[in-house]
């Protein structure tokens, strides 16, 4: 599979995302990358919910911050994340979820990238729960 | 049981934790949770692993807000979380890991709690793995 | 000037801004408030850099996070900042610096906005030097 | 001036601060810059604050980030800030602040400083007004 430069092809980062125990574990489906963007699906699980029965901040974050680093995959080959930050604007429910993650900024030495999460319900209507930044460091330079 | 105020006791946030099901399936084990402060444990687990077999930023991110969480429950019962931020400052690997959370300011409006995730390897020897903090928002009040 | 509901005019922002001494000292202007929206700008000044020459990363965070206040305070009223973080992505130089702000939820307790910084050099063109997210607590509910 | 490894001694950390001109606008004081900590004193100024005549948060940003990048200045030289986050726990007012930073992990690509800012009364009675934290590149490396 050819890529442009060091960046990674959709299907690199489908492969990527199965080489992830965490990522099978919950059912992550990758549905987009290229061009420093990327779009995770997840359908709704109770298993991976917190006290109230929402969905866990701990998965939030993880859908936030693939997002993130699937989006910086496309440009930089493998990164690794050293900050991540998210806002969590509504109750996380629905029926599945979608995270889209984009690069800001593929710096030499890092890489800044942002991801929405949304949550969709039985009607298919999305609404933003949660937003997250995540900064990363390139492994392969 | 009696608690101070709204803040739980240690069995009922032991309960609390019990509730969620993401902490059932990834095992956290409350250790401590008293005057403001928190401890959970976790075994390590190969299902919980990212792309290189570190542990799932997610699950980084799990651990530091749950112990943040549990950390503010001492002192002001059921919070939700609306702002949470991480530091990875190593490569989170070892035979099991400690969060401990610390609540930092407990305002009518708004918690503020910050953790630490230390791993530990086969002698038990901890390094500190991952810095966090969560800001809530009290929900009994 | 009448406002819907609680949230301010073009003309309170503008009051609210010359109210700030900080912000007199530096010379914001405010050239756009309005529906959870707003734009400061301020000129290049040799007082407000760090060791380098560049604008201070204070001044960075000072433009990114009023940006977010002020296009909270359209929607809201007065605001207080819990949080606020920033990314840098690049070195914050130029004839002048644009920070426009935007409200991503208010909600009844906490409201979330987020904010860009542009630098602008002296043919006019626009370079995005850092990016910013701030959470309020409403002071008027 | 001898300095361990490219680190900055106490010497190089006030020369530092007064190459830069917000810093020497805002009457920043360096009291300590030593093994991956540092302090900063400012005196109250009316000019530095925000509509409610509170310490605009933008000079908390300053002090704050300053007070992590001279921290980490003792460590790794000279650096340049990609993130940084703070909490705001009370109104920022005082007859003078102390900023306190600390190194918690100087590697060879990134570095992470963590800070807490104090008021101090006019008896002195110190009160933690603000936390932060700063994510470093090193310059010199």
């Amino acid at each position: 599979m050819m890529t442009s430069g060091s960046g990674k092809s959709f299907q690199d980062v489908v492969a990527l995302n199965s080489s992830a125990r965490l990522n099978r574990l919950a059912g992550f489906e990758v549905t987009a990358a290229a061009n420093g963007t990327a779009e995770i699906v997840m359908q709704w699980s109770d298993d991976l919910t917190q006290y109230a029965g929402h969905l866990h901040a701990g998965m939030i974050a993880a859908l936030l911050d693939t997002a993130c680093g699937f989006a910086a995959a496309t440009k930089a080959g493998n990164v690794t994340a050293s900050h991540f930050s998210m806002n969590c604007l509504r109750p996380a429910v629905g029926r599945r979820f979608v995270a889209k993650g984009i690069t800001v900024r593929a710096g030499r030495k890092q890489i800044f990238a942002k991801a929405e999460l949304f949550s969709e319900n039985e009607q298919g209507d999305r609404s933003l729960v949660a937003t997250g930044d995540t900064l990363m460091v390139p492994l392969d330079r």
